[in-house]
């Protein structure tokens, strides 16, 4: 048996340092980014620090995506930091859009302060002659360079991505969800016609739904935005939505069909196979560590983070519960074999024989830490031949035989993943509806979800919306019924349901 | 037989555009990056563009590295870009040695300009209070997070890593070897004792020297320097020196004992076991895509690049030379199993069938890449079941049974790698040797190579020497005889010879 009495004690002592989603959603947040040690504000103004663990998170998500990336024919390279202001302000609605959050780099030196020991002051005569700009996204850079690389047909396709940090000064901040500085990953492609950039803009939202879907267990809806939320410079926005458990909406990634705009303003034409001139095609997309938000507030729950397998950096964590040296060799010498053929599935295990920590501090450790899969071993199991599995997605304890635990530890990771992709797939099902009265829209919005509701096209009745509600269009669904209707709020006509919801 | 008329005419064609080292190594160098498109200049001052080819370079050099961390207990996290001006200048050393070299953001808005219809200006009302400088390394910043982390012996050792991009306003910029923005990675570590500090500060050259060595094939010389080559802030300079093929000495990595002083600066102190108060050990290490512009001077010849197998993205490419689809089809049935074959083995291959490129055109396109073996098998190797291999190294080109390519290959894999260290090796060797007489030494100089000569200690001596020589002490060997002596210069005494010459 195993001294569950003293994790019953430890588990309610570290999860009562969590604010229950019910009490305040916000802070539950950062509550569990606290406690699961994902991340953390530093002291530079709107920037975060990312812990290990939650980077170990990042790269995994990061892993998985490049593949993906590079499987669909993209390759990696990497661009400057510095977008010089003469660059920047060359696509202007590109340049109007991020004007204002644009973190301007105007000199190039130090000097000690004369009036004040081991102080330093700017060099006034290290003046930059033309500012630069900290990249809030990079195509004037990469387009700026584009120029010289493309002179016909044959230098195209280009499909690169970028693995970067950006900067976009952001006046009211969140861990991961909106942050000055961020991390992403910027793909940035030139075609010879227009058809083949739409195809790609499709293909790499098409990626991101997959991932999302497939790695983070987060079911997302494809479509397009509408254009007053369209990216600065594109001519079409598709994008992911999902929901979170608050049933607010949260942008999980971007693909832009970005027309001729850039490669107009920056001049960048291409001959075809008849020697015609033509300006090329552009596409970019992008996903964040915005991520990690989306992750953490589509599974985790009041006890702590919740991870699915895919991207968890420990998949299971297995604790042996011991008096004395020989107790714990015993506990090694069951247990070795079992961690050597779990991890020939490729499965990442942690044994945990810290002696520092008590078997229930562990417990509660990984249970806010969300490992998927924790197992308990202690003298009475080894006499018996069995091991305690706990599941973190639905708190479920099991006692197993031990020969068995291997098989069943293998089937849970797909269990795991998958339960926690259906659970949240059926929240957002509960929560998102048709709706045709504005009415009756702005007294459910308050609470929350996902509103399938026609809308007449214009950017007046979106405000309009906007200031009365606080809910904005997330998207025009790709996918579903093309109903005509009319317009909740005008009764104008419309072609088509968009979807209206709250969000990050 | 293959069409090698085709191949002589094209190569040369090829080669035509690089510069002979003996003519000029520095043009030679830049054209080596431009043939194989590794990087190129961007027109942001100082800054470059990592191309698609030269980047995958650097994700094997990084994936190894990681690696190697990783194994030696490391974990990766991310600190922000910015370093707000009174953390900078807290430890005031190295305060003291970049604050000549920093990027200063000063303002986080841009504005219409009112004057000039479509461009931009810094907003003059967005001023920070105070001034962000853009990370020239992290110490700063990361030390000022240890402080919340650390408080008792129990939360150490820390042992992180990050991957990042850093500036420093270089006057003179080179592509890879001194770039304004560069990309590296960079080790923070804090200990509870000296000793585990200093244990550490090593292991971690030696990761460098294991990794340069092993991987980039590049043999190195693991030394400390002297005190005024140290790093800003350290009590003592670990390094690797690798002699490049003009004979000058290139710093490839750096690994630093920082003693109490960034614990000082900011104040994190933590009670040991006793409860007694004490400031925390720190070291911090780092390498950079300077390892590219190393691993290019340190093997390719005139004919472009030279890549060890063990970095090379691609290790094996294959040209297929025929005549119409038939020919091509019989082609690929033969080379698919062979294919299938290495890339079982681990082997990365290209078969490169494009249709708009002539054999010679490929081959010399590799040759100018690096690609470490070549292989080409046209319709008359088909009928003799032989297929042509060539090697990048030697240059060596033998026709073998097809039979045996995937074991051949395999083994010339390692033996690439080996004979690419062994010839680094050797070229060293006869390029360092012992030197008693100043006078000797200013001629011998002249040309390069690495002096082993005997320093009496003063940064007078080595200020004087570099002066006339241009010649620094490139580092004080780890390894080798402690003989006694005279200075060369000063004739003072001696404890033991160190290494001068002149570097990158």
């Amino acid at each position: 048996m195993l001294s569950l009495l003293k994790v019953t004690k430890t588990i309610p002592k570290m999860a009562e340092k969590i604010t229950k989603r019910a009490d305040d959603y916000s802070k539950w947040y950062n509550d569990i980014i606290k406690i699961a040690e994902l991340a953390e504000h530093s002291d530079v103004r709107g920037c975060m620090v990312i812990k290990p663990y939650g980077f170990a998170i990042w790269e995994k998500i990061k892993d998985h995506l490049d593949k993906m990336f590079k499987e669909t024919g993209h390759q990696n390279a990497y661009f400057p930091l510095f977008v010089p202001k003469s660059l920047f302000e060359a696509e202007e609605k590109n340049a109007e859009g991020f004007a204002k959050e644009c973190a301007v780099v105007t000199h190039y030196r130090l000097k000690n302060d004369p009036d004040n020991a081991g102080k330093l002051i700017v060099d006034p005569e290290a003046k930059l002659e033309e500012e630069l700009v900290i990249r809030p996204t990079s195509e004037a850079v990469i387009w700026n360079t584009y120029k010289k690389w493309i002179q016909s047909y044959r230098d195209l396709p280009i499909l690169i991505n970028q693995w970067a940090n950006v900067v976009r000064w952001e006046m009211r901040t969140r861990l991961f969800l909106r942050t000055t500085e961020f991390l992403w990953q910027e793909g940035h492609t030139a075609h010879a016609t227009k058809d083949e950039a739409i195809e790609e803009t499709e293909k790499m939202i098409n990626v991101y739904a997959t991932f999302a879907e497939k790695y983070m267990a987060m079911p997302v809806i494809q479509g397009l935005k509408s254009e007053s939320e369209r990216f600065a410079g594109a001519v079409e926005t598709y994008c992911i939505e999902a929901m979170m458990q608050d049933k607010k909406a949260l942008q999980a990634g971007t693909s832009h069909f970005l027309g001729q705009n850039f490669a107009k303003a920056f001049d960048v034409k291409f001959s075809d196979k008849e020697g015609k001139l033509d300006y090329v095609w552009a596409t970019s997309w992008g996903v964040s560590t915005r991520l990690m938000g989306a992750l953490i507030m589509t599974h985790s729950d009041d006890q702590g983070l919740v991870l699915p397998p895919a991207l968890a950096p420990i998949q299971v964590a297995i604790v042996p519960i011991y008096k004395g040296e020989e107790q714990l060799e015993q506990i090694k010498t069951k247990i070795t074999p079992v961690i050597e053929q779990l991890q020939a599935k490729g499965i990442s295990v942690k044994f945990d024989d810290d002696d520092n920590r008590r078997p229930g501090w562990k417990f509660a450790e990984y249970e806010a830490k969300g490992v998927p899969v924790r197992l308990a071993i202690g003298p009475r199991d080894l006499e018996n031949g069995q091991i305690e599995v706990a599941r973190r997605d639905t708190q479920e304890k099991t006692t197993i035989s031990i020969d068995t635990v291997v098989e069943h530890v293998n089937v849970l990771m797909e269990e795991i993943q998958n339960n926690l992709f259906k659970k949240a797939d059926e929240f957002r099902h509960a929560n998102i509806e048709k709706i045709d009265s504005y009415e009756e829209f702005k007294i459910k919005i308050k609470d929350g979800g996902f509103y399938l509701a026609h809308w007449d096209g214009t950017a007046e009745t979106e405000e309009r919306v906007k200031q009365e509600t606080k809910a904005t269009i997330r998207c025009i669904p790709l996918e579903g019924e093309k109903e005509e209707g009319k317009c909740m709020v005008t009764g104008k006509p419309s072609d088509q349901r968009v979807i209206f919801a709250k969000a990050y």
